[in-house]
């Protein structure tokens, strides 16, 4: 049973608070929605700050870099640090050359957009296809595929330029070696965008997937694997039990924070509704801490 | 247990052609592997339509309307009728127009090639997407995207032109009305090319199944699936006791075969191998007969 704060009740959120040294957020859909600050977040944040609490950000937006990825933080006026945002394109990065240790004369094949590329070069990953406009064509494959024996990793992130060629290239290197490493940045089918839900990184995988069957699947990244979480203590300390894990989705955010021993807070602003938590189709996924939105924690200031 | 014939036993196989009227041959793989003949195979239909047998051709290429889908057999020099042709492409628009009779004023967002919308045009079925320029481009959408309420199939096949912005408008048609049907024209994972192993029409609906969840399966018309034979069978008359299916696999031909009440013939010129039969990963899929090629028919004339 989940403990369902309430927002007259303002020891709660202190004790909250108190307990937890670490506070890991999912950003859309907890501290903000679209191009829309949730009520409070920003307060909430600046609390947690001056009580001397570690505050990172943990988004499995692949898109985009860290430091893409901050800017909209400084439009939203949100205080973050590049050092404080992991998006599942630099754990994807992170992951190849740190634990992985991909050889310097290895490369990845990319499918994905100029975030993933950003991040595997800023980790001093060697890649090809991504942007590059040789693979990024409507014409299918003319000729029988000639692949560079130095390629030793596929690595599938959301990518709005997939097509049919580059499908068929990353395809032919995993079909042609079973030494090359299937991964992927994260596997969310869906992409909320300001343009309305588009297919997410999960949706470009899901062909690579198809074509390889269930004997050859992807190693995920992102939420809620663990290698997310690995990724974030190659570069930072934090005591797990002292630390809470806050999202809006049960299957991406919470499981995460379960998978690696962390607390839970879901946040009712974003996917998951009472529903999931109460009603008949109700997720098997139970966070430890419920509140309605994460502005809620402002009250701690008065208990 | 499947009956092995035998090569050397032309008795078994003047028994076969006796017992089947209407011959049902998957093409690639049986007939002819890429751009060469299987040994026999021309000799075999000749001989079944000197018996006056019907012989139908039943692939799930969706790529090729049955018309363009016939110039192969001219090029081998295969006696063929375009009438005994049925590919997937075409199978999709006999059930769009026949069996979901889908009213005039309604249309079907193609995610597919120039095969499927001839099948089609020729079926009388309005329909948007495909080929149009429109909808094949590498710049993801750049606004919200309009839907055209007369849209009521979403149907997908092989689309070497696939791309973010169509899977995007296809997905949105699918999400934003419940009403409207989800078609593929096969869930063949992979397309075998002259430029080697290519990425299949179920690679290509796979984004969207991903997207759409179990919970919004699609139709799926092509072998091993039912609807293929009804569609067959809304053009040709047929006793499906005396009919045999003769195909090279297992998960498509010959469950497509076993699903319609039909006989079964395995050759082993195409994807099945022996170990498939008798390897300890083997089907569970038991054809009801086993031949090396579908050239052995011929010994048949000797008995």
């Amino acid at each position: 049973m989940s403990v369902r704060l309430d927002p007259q009740n303002s020891q709660q959120y202190a004790d909250l608070i108190d307990k937890y040294d670490t506070w890991l957020f999912d950003c859309d859909g907890v501290l903000w929605k679209g191009d829309t600050l949730v009520d409070g977040a920003k307060e909430v944040l600046d609390i947690l700050r001056k009580r001397g609490k570690n505050v990172l950000f943990v988004t499995n937006n692949a898109t985009k870099s860290r430091r893409n990825y901050k800017k909209k933080f400084d439009v939203l006026g949100i205080q973050a640090d590049v050092d404080e945002v992991f998006g599942s394109a630099y754990a994807s990065a992170v992951y190849v050359s740190t634990i992985m240790k991909l050889p310097q004369d290895k490369k990845v094949f990319v499918v994905g957009m100029g975030g993933l590329e950003e991040e595997l070069r800023e980790e001093g990953v060697s890649f090809i296809g991504g942007t590059d406009p040789a693979f990024n064509t409507l014409t299918p494959p003319s000729e029988r595929i000639v692949t560079d024996p130095s390629v030793a990793v596929v690595l599938v992130g959301l990518d709005m330029s997939i097509n049919y060629y580059k499908l068929s290239v990353a395809m032919r290197y995993l079909h042609s070696n079973p030494e090359v490493a299937f991964l992927a940045s994260n596997a969310d089918s869906t992409y909320p965008s300001d343009k309305g839900l588009l297919p997410g990184a999960g949706a470009v995988l899901a062909p690579l997937r198809t074509v390889l069957g269930d004997a050859r699947p992807p190693t995920i990244i992102g939420k809620p694997n663990r290698h997310m979480l690995d990724a974030i203590k190659a570069k930072h300390n934090f005591d797990s039990k002292r630390t809470i894990m806050v999202g809006d989705r049960l299957n991406t955010d919470i499981e995460f924070g379960q998978s690696g021993g962390l607390a839970t807070l879901l946040v009712l602003t974003g996917i998951a509704s009472e529903d999931d938590l109460t009603g008949p189709n109700r997720s098997s996924t139970i966070p430890d801490f419920v509140t309605p939105s994460i502005g809620d924690l402002r009250s701690a200031v008065q208990a």
